[in-house]
Protein backbone atom coordinates (compact mmCIF):
# COMPACT_ATOMS: atom_id res chain seq x y z
CA UNK A 1 0.00 0.00 0.00
CA UNK A 2 1.76 2.90 -1.16
CA UNK A 3 0.45 5.46 1.41
CA UNK A 4 1.76 3.27 4.28
CA UNK A 5 5.00 2.90 2.09
CA UNK A 6 5.27 6.27 2.20
CA UNK A 7 4.43 7.15 6.01
CA UNK A 8 6.78 4.69 6.84
CA UNK A 9 9.98 6.18 4.69
CA UNK A 10 8.58 9.70 5.97
CA UNK A 11 8.01 9.24 9.93
CA UNK A 12 9.70 5.90 11.13
CA UNK A 13 13.25 5.65 12.65
CA UNK A 14 15.04 3.42 12.18
CA UNK A 15 16.98 1.39 15.53
CA UNK A 16 20.40 -0.76 15.75
CA UNK A 17 18.83 -4.58 15.54
CA UNK A 18 16.31 -3.56 12.44
CA UNK A 19 14.14 -1.93 14.77
CA UNK A 20 11.08 0.39 12.62
CA UNK A 21 9.81 2.61 14.98
CA UNK A 22 6.30 4.12 13.94
CA UNK A 23 4.94 5.10 17.45
CA UNK A 24 4.25 8.61 16.05
CA UNK A 25 1.46 7.11 13.76
CA UNK A 26 1.04 2.94 15.04
CA UNK A 27 1.92 1.91 18.50
CA UNK A 28 2.24 4.82 20.56
CA UNK A 29 0.52 7.93 19.27
CA UNK A 30 -2.12 6.76 17.01
CA UNK A 31 -2.44 8.99 13.51
CA UNK A 32 -6.34 7.71 13.27
CA UNK A 33 -7.31 9.48 10.25
CA UNK A 34 -4.46 7.75 8.62
CA UNK A 35 -5.32 4.41 10.26
CA UNK A 36 -8.33 4.73 8.99
CA UNK A 37 -7.05 4.42 5.72
CA UNK A 38 -5.31 1.15 6.65
CA UNK A 39 -8.29 0.16 7.86
CA UNK A 40 -10.70 0.70 5.07
CA UNK A 41 -7.82 -1.66 3.08
CA UNK A 42 -8.34 -4.22 4.81
CA UNK A 43 -12.12 -3.93 4.57
CA UNK A 44 -11.70 -4.32 1.07
CA UNK A 45 -9.47 -7.47 1.12
CA UNK A 46 -11.80 -9.48 3.45
CA UNK A 47 -14.46 -8.67 2.35
CA UNK A 48 -17.24 -10.83 1.22
CA UNK A 49 -16.18 -14.09 3.35
CA UNK A 50 -18.56 -14.41 5.44
CA UNK A 51 -16.25 -12.76 8.45
CA UNK A 52 -17.91 -12.41 11.68
CA UNK A 53 -15.36 -11.52 14.13
CA UNK A 54 -12.24 -9.79 14.35
CA UNK A 55 -9.22 -10.90 16.72
CA UNK A 56 -6.53 -8.92 17.68
CA UNK A 57 -3.55 -8.64 20.64
CA UNK A 58 -3.39 -5.65 23.27
CA UNK A 59 -2.29 -3.20 22.41
CA UNK A 60 -1.60 -1.74 19.16
CA UNK A 61 -3.58 -4.34 17.28
CA UNK A 62 -7.17 -2.85 19.15
CA UNK A 63 -7.10 0.61 17.66
CA UNK A 64 -6.81 -1.29 14.10
CA UNK A 65 -9.69 -3.46 14.65
CA UNK A 66 -11.99 -1.25 15.96
CA UNK A 67 -11.57 0.88 12.83
CA UNK A 68 -11.63 -2.57 10.70
CA UNK A 69 -14.82 -2.96 12.71
CA UNK A 70 -16.40 0.37 11.90
CA UNK A 71 -15.90 -0.99 7.43
CA UNK A 72 -16.97 -4.30 8.42
CA UNK A 73 -20.67 -3.95 9.61
CA UNK A 74 -19.38 -3.10 13.31
CA UNK A 75 -18.73 -7.04 13.75
CA UNK A 76 -17.06 -7.62 17.23
CA UNK A 77 -13.61 -7.47 17.93
CA UNK A 78 -12.08 -9.97 20.79
CA UNK A 79 -8.14 -9.17 21.72
CA UNK A 80 -6.08 -11.56 23.33
CA UNK A 81 -4.79 -10.37 26.73
CA UNK A 82 -0.94 -10.30 27.13
CA UNK A 83 -1.16 -10.49 31.25
CA UNK A 84 -3.26 -13.19 33.09
CA UNK A 85 -6.22 -10.50 35.15
CA UNK A 86 -7.17 -12.20 38.79
CA UNK A 87 -10.76 -11.76 37.19
CA UNK A 88 -10.61 -13.22 33.72
CA UNK A 89 -11.74 -16.61 35.15
CA UNK A 90 -10.17 -20.01 33.84
CA UNK A 91 -12.38 -20.71 31.48
CA UNK A 92 -9.72 -19.39 28.82
CA UNK A 93 -7.70 -20.23 25.97
CA UNK A 94 -3.89 -19.69 26.16
CA UNK A 95 -1.07 -19.96 24.30
CA UNK A 96 2.51 -19.11 25.20
CA UNK A 97 4.26 -16.48 22.70
CA UNK A 98 8.05 -15.65 22.45
CA UNK A 99 8.24 -11.49 22.43
CA UNK A 100 11.02 -9.74 20.08
CA UNK A 101 10.68 -6.23 21.31
CA UNK A 102 10.18 -7.35 25.14
CA UNK A 103 13.00 -10.41 24.79
CA UNK A 104 10.79 -12.69 27.03
CA UNK A 105 8.00 -15.37 26.82
CA UNK A 106 4.34 -14.02 27.73
CA UNK A 107 1.11 -15.78 27.80
CA UNK A 108 -1.80 -14.92 25.52
CA UNK A 109 -5.72 -15.27 27.21
CA UNK A 110 -8.83 -15.28 25.58
CA UNK A 111 -11.87 -16.39 28.09
CA UNK A 112 -13.84 -19.56 25.99
CA UNK A 113 -16.69 -17.31 26.07
CA UNK A 114 -15.48 -15.02 23.08
CA UNK A 115 -14.38 -17.05 20.66
CA UNK A 116 -16.16 -20.50 18.96
CA UNK A 117 -16.55 -22.43 16.21
CA UNK A 118 -19.40 -20.25 15.11
CA UNK A 119 -16.39 -18.11 14.49
CA UNK A 120 -15.20 -16.80 11.20
CA UNK A 121 -12.29 -14.79 12.04
CA UNK A 122 -9.98 -12.49 11.08
CA UNK A 123 -7.19 -11.68 12.76
CA UNK A 124 -5.19 -8.41 12.79
CA UNK A 125 -1.94 -7.26 14.11
CA UNK A 126 0.27 -3.73 13.60
CA UNK A 127 3.33 -5.63 13.04
CA UNK A 128 4.88 -9.12 11.79
CA UNK A 129 8.17 -9.76 12.23
CA UNK A 130 8.91 -13.75 13.87
CA UNK A 131 5.08 -14.29 13.72
CA UNK A 132 5.03 -15.44 17.40
CA UNK A 133 2.34 -13.25 18.14
CA UNK A 134 -0.01 -14.22 15.22
CA UNK A 135 0.60 -17.87 15.83
CA UNK A 136 -0.46 -17.54 19.36
CA UNK A 137 -3.45 -15.96 18.22
CA UNK A 138 -3.95 -18.95 15.02
CA UNK A 139 -3.53 -21.03 17.99
CA UNK A 140 -6.00 -19.85 20.25
CA UNK A 141 -8.67 -19.44 17.49
CA UNK A 142 -7.60 -23.41 16.40
CA UNK A 143 -8.53 -24.50 20.01
CA UNK A 144 -11.71 -23.13 19.52
CA UNK A 145 -12.99 -24.59 16.88
CA UNK A 146 -12.69 -20.87 15.14
CA UNK A 147 -12.57 -21.12 11.15
CA UNK A 148 -9.47 -18.32 10.43
CA UNK A 149 -10.58 -16.86 6.80
CA UNK A 150 -7.88 -14.19 7.09
CA UNK A 151 -4.85 -12.42 8.52
CA UNK A 152 -4.37 -9.02 8.48
CA UNK A 153 -0.79 -6.72 9.59
CA UNK A 154 -0.09 -3.61 8.53
CA UNK A 155 3.62 -3.93 8.80
CA UNK A 156 5.07 -6.89 8.00
CA UNK A 157 9.27 -7.36 8.13
CA UNK A 158 9.68 -9.41 5.45
CA UNK A 159 13.21 -10.66 6.32
CA UNK A 160 12.20 -12.04 9.30
CA UNK A 161 10.65 -15.58 9.13
CA UNK A 162 6.54 -14.66 9.99
CA UNK A 163 5.04 -13.80 6.52
CA UNK A 164 6.88 -16.90 4.50
CA UNK A 165 5.90 -19.18 6.96
CA UNK A 166 2.25 -18.13 8.00
CA UNK A 167 2.34 -18.16 3.76
CA UNK A 168 3.70 -21.71 3.29
CA UNK A 169 0.44 -22.76 6.10
CA UNK A 170 -1.56 -21.40 3.94
CA UNK A 171 -2.86 -18.58 5.58
CA UNK A 172 -4.38 -15.97 3.46
CA UNK A 173 -2.26 -13.03 4.44
CA UNK A 174 -2.42 -9.33 3.80
CA UNK A 175 0.57 -7.58 5.10
CA UNK A 176 -0.23 -3.16 3.87
CA UNK A 177 3.28 -2.67 3.59
CA UNK A 178 6.32 -5.57 3.67
CA UNK A 179 10.29 -4.34 4.51
CA UNK A 180 12.75 -6.01 2.30
CA UNK A 181 15.55 -4.59 3.60
CA UNK A 182 16.54 -1.92 5.82
CA UNK A 183 19.64 0.14 4.51
CA UNK A 184 21.38 3.16 5.67
CA UNK A 185 19.79 5.34 3.02
CA UNK A 186 16.39 3.97 3.40
CA UNK A 187 13.76 1.33 3.40
CA UNK A 188 13.64 -1.16 0.54
CA UNK A 189 9.88 -2.21 0.41
CA UNK A 190 8.84 -5.64 -1.49
CA UNK A 191 6.96 -4.75 -5.08
CA UNK B 1 -26.46 7.31 30.22
CA UNK B 2 -29.48 5.27 29.97
CA UNK B 3 -28.21 3.00 27.15
CA UNK B 4 -24.93 2.24 29.29
CA UNK B 5 -26.78 1.49 32.55
CA UNK B 6 -29.09 -0.91 30.97
CA UNK B 7 -26.28 -2.95 28.78
CA UNK B 8 -24.86 -3.45 32.44
CA UNK B 9 -27.77 -4.20 34.04
CA UNK B 10 -27.97 -6.95 31.40
CA UNK B 11 -25.17 -7.88 30.73
CA UNK B 12 -22.40 -7.16 33.38
CA UNK B 13 -21.21 -10.20 35.64
CA UNK B 14 -21.32 -10.29 39.18
CA UNK B 15 -18.19 -11.27 40.92
CA UNK B 16 -16.82 -11.49 44.76
CA UNK B 17 -15.00 -8.08 45.75
CA UNK B 18 -17.27 -6.04 43.91
CA UNK B 19 -16.34 -6.89 40.79
CA UNK B 20 -18.08 -5.84 38.00
CA UNK B 21 -17.08 -7.97 34.55
CA UNK B 22 -18.01 -5.93 31.50
CA UNK B 23 -15.78 -8.15 29.54
CA UNK B 24 -18.41 -9.10 27.07
CA UNK B 25 -19.01 -5.43 25.09
CA UNK B 26 -16.24 -3.39 26.70
CA UNK B 27 -12.64 -4.91 27.88
CA UNK B 28 -12.14 -7.90 25.96
CA UNK B 29 -14.72 -8.30 23.48
CA UNK B 30 -15.44 -4.54 22.27
CA UNK B 31 -19.06 -4.75 21.00
CA UNK B 32 -17.87 -1.61 18.54
CA UNK B 33 -21.13 -0.37 17.36
CA UNK B 34 -21.88 0.04 21.01
CA UNK B 35 -18.38 1.74 21.91
CA UNK B 36 -18.94 4.09 19.52
CA UNK B 37 -22.23 5.55 21.23
CA UNK B 38 -20.25 5.64 24.19
CA UNK B 39 -17.63 7.60 22.23
CA UNK B 40 -20.52 9.99 20.60
CA UNK B 41 -21.81 10.74 24.24
CA UNK B 42 -18.26 11.69 24.97
CA UNK B 43 -17.87 13.92 22.16
CA UNK B 44 -20.74 15.86 22.65
CA UNK B 45 -19.98 16.40 26.19
CA UNK B 46 -16.35 17.30 24.97
CA UNK B 47 -16.79 19.48 22.23
CA UNK B 48 -16.05 23.33 21.80
CA UNK B 49 -13.34 23.28 24.18
CA UNK B 50 -10.34 23.29 22.00
CA UNK B 51 -9.17 19.78 22.93
CA UNK B 52 -6.40 18.86 20.28
CA UNK B 53 -5.10 14.65 21.93
CA UNK B 54 -6.63 12.01 23.67
CA UNK B 55 -4.26 10.47 26.26
CA UNK B 56 -5.50 7.06 27.32
CA UNK B 57 -3.79 3.97 28.26
CA UNK B 58 -3.29 0.48 26.88
CA UNK B 59 -5.04 -1.69 26.65
CA UNK B 60 -9.17 -1.50 27.37
CA UNK B 61 -8.95 2.59 27.00
CA UNK B 62 -7.72 2.18 23.78
CA UNK B 63 -10.91 1.42 21.58
CA UNK B 64 -12.91 4.40 23.19
CA UNK B 65 -10.11 6.45 22.13
CA UNK B 66 -10.19 6.13 18.92
CA UNK B 67 -13.64 5.98 18.36
CA UNK B 68 -13.80 8.95 20.48
CA UNK B 69 -11.13 10.44 18.24
CA UNK B 70 -13.63 9.51 14.73
CA UNK B 71 -16.06 12.10 16.57
CA UNK B 72 -13.21 14.86 17.59
CA UNK B 73 -12.19 15.24 13.84
CA UNK B 74 -9.68 12.48 13.89
CA UNK B 75 -7.56 14.11 16.78
CA UNK B 76 -4.17 12.23 17.70
CA UNK B 77 -4.73 9.40 20.43
CA UNK B 78 -1.82 8.68 22.39
CA UNK B 79 -1.49 5.60 24.35
CA UNK B 80 0.64 5.06 27.93
CA UNK B 81 2.12 1.71 28.03
CA UNK B 82 2.54 -0.61 30.99
CA UNK B 83 5.37 -2.01 30.43
CA UNK B 84 8.60 -0.48 29.18
CA UNK B 85 9.18 -1.85 25.55
CA UNK B 86 13.17 -2.55 25.04
CA UNK B 87 12.86 0.55 22.15
CA UNK B 88 10.48 2.98 23.67
CA UNK B 89 13.78 5.23 24.67
CA UNK B 90 14.74 6.78 27.71
CA UNK B 91 13.20 10.31 26.61
CA UNK B 92 10.22 9.59 28.62
CA UNK B 93 7.57 10.53 31.47
CA UNK B 94 6.66 7.75 33.61
CA UNK B 95 4.38 7.83 37.13
CA UNK B 96 4.04 4.94 38.95
CA UNK B 97 0.46 3.00 39.09
CA UNK B 98 -1.07 0.84 41.78
CA UNK B 99 -3.75 -1.50 40.22
CA UNK B 100 -6.62 -2.33 41.87
CA UNK B 101 -7.33 -5.48 39.29
CA UNK B 102 -4.05 -7.31 39.05
CA UNK B 103 -2.70 -6.21 42.47
CA UNK B 104 0.17 -4.99 41.89
CA UNK B 105 2.16 -1.85 41.00
CA UNK B 106 3.07 -1.01 37.32
CA UNK B 107 4.60 1.61 35.82
CA UNK B 108 3.16 4.06 32.72
CA UNK B 109 4.96 5.39 30.37
CA UNK B 110 4.43 7.90 27.62
CA UNK B 111 7.54 9.02 24.86
CA UNK B 112 8.11 12.87 25.63
CA UNK B 113 7.59 13.03 21.86
CA UNK B 114 3.61 12.89 21.97
CA UNK B 115 3.09 15.05 25.12
CA UNK B 116 3.97 18.67 25.13
CA UNK B 117 2.38 21.77 26.18
CA UNK B 118 0.78 22.41 23.06
CA UNK B 119 -1.55 19.81 24.10
CA UNK B 120 -4.95 20.28 25.07
CA UNK B 121 -6.34 16.70 26.80
CA UNK B 122 -9.05 14.74 26.80
CA UNK B 123 -8.19 11.99 28.92
CA UNK B 124 -10.35 8.79 28.96
CA UNK B 125 -10.71 5.21 30.52
CA UNK B 126 -12.89 1.99 30.59
CA UNK B 127 -13.14 2.52 34.29
CA UNK B 128 -12.85 4.71 37.12
CA UNK B 129 -12.26 2.77 40.25
CA UNK B 130 -9.77 4.12 43.16
CA UNK B 131 -8.58 6.60 40.12
CA UNK B 132 -5.17 4.94 40.11
CA UNK B 133 -4.59 5.00 36.61
CA UNK B 134 -6.33 8.43 36.04
CA UNK B 135 -3.80 10.03 38.25
CA UNK B 136 -0.75 8.46 36.70
CA UNK B 137 -2.37 9.31 32.90
CA UNK B 138 -2.64 13.22 34.56
CA UNK B 139 0.29 13.26 36.51
CA UNK B 140 2.15 12.51 33.29
CA UNK B 141 0.18 14.83 31.23
CA UNK B 142 1.12 17.67 33.64
CA UNK B 143 4.99 16.53 33.96
CA UNK B 144 4.39 17.65 30.14
CA UNK B 145 2.98 20.65 30.75
CA UNK B 146 -0.01 19.83 29.07
CA UNK B 147 -3.69 21.02 29.70
CA UNK B 148 -6.15 18.40 31.39
CA UNK B 149 -9.95 20.08 30.05
CA UNK B 150 -11.75 17.11 30.81
CA UNK B 151 -11.62 13.01 31.91
CA UNK B 152 -14.09 10.69 30.75
CA UNK B 153 -14.59 7.27 31.79
CA UNK B 154 -17.35 5.00 30.85
CA UNK B 155 -17.84 3.30 33.67
CA UNK B 156 -17.35 4.73 37.47
CA UNK B 157 -17.51 2.81 40.63
CA UNK B 158 -18.90 5.46 42.33
CA UNK B 159 -18.31 3.67 45.91
CA UNK B 160 -14.56 4.09 45.89
CA UNK B 161 -12.84 7.12 46.17
CA UNK B 162 -11.30 8.04 42.54
CA UNK B 163 -14.54 10.50 40.96
CA UNK B 164 -14.70 12.19 44.33
CA UNK B 165 -11.11 12.84 44.37
CA UNK B 166 -11.04 14.09 41.12
CA UNK B 167 -13.69 15.97 41.25
CA UNK B 168 -12.61 17.66 44.32
CA UNK B 169 -9.19 18.53 42.55
CA UNK B 170 -11.58 20.38 39.89
CA UNK B 171 -11.72 18.01 37.34
CA UNK B 172 -14.55 18.09 34.86
CA UNK B 173 -15.03 14.06 34.91
CA UNK B 174 -17.74 12.95 32.87
CA UNK B 175 -18.58 9.35 33.74
CA UNK B 176 -21.09 7.64 31.40
CA UNK B 177 -22.46 5.33 34.25
CA UNK B 178 -21.66 5.99 38.03
CA UNK B 179 -22.50 2.49 40.16
CA UNK B 180 -23.59 3.52 43.57
CA UNK B 181 -24.17 0.07 45.24
CA UNK B 182 -23.57 -3.76 43.99
CA UNK B 183 -26.73 -5.57 46.04
CA UNK B 184 -27.39 -9.06 45.42
CA UNK B 185 -30.45 -8.16 43.32
CA UNK B 186 -28.66 -5.58 40.81
CA UNK B 187 -26.84 -2.60 40.62
CA UNK B 188 -28.27 0.45 41.81
CA UNK B 189 -26.86 3.60 39.59
CA UNK B 190 -26.19 7.19 41.06
CA UNK B 191 -29.06 9.68 39.36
Amino acid sequence: MKLLEEKIQKDARLLEGNIVKVDSFLNHQLDVAFLDKLAEEFAKYFSKRGINKILTIEASGIALAVLLSKHMDDIPVVFAKKAKSLNIGDDVFTSSVESFTYKKEYTITVSKKYLSQNDKLVIVDDFLAEGMAMKGLIDVAKQAGSQILGLGVAIEKGFQKGGKFLRQEGYDLCSLAIIDEIKEDGIVFRK
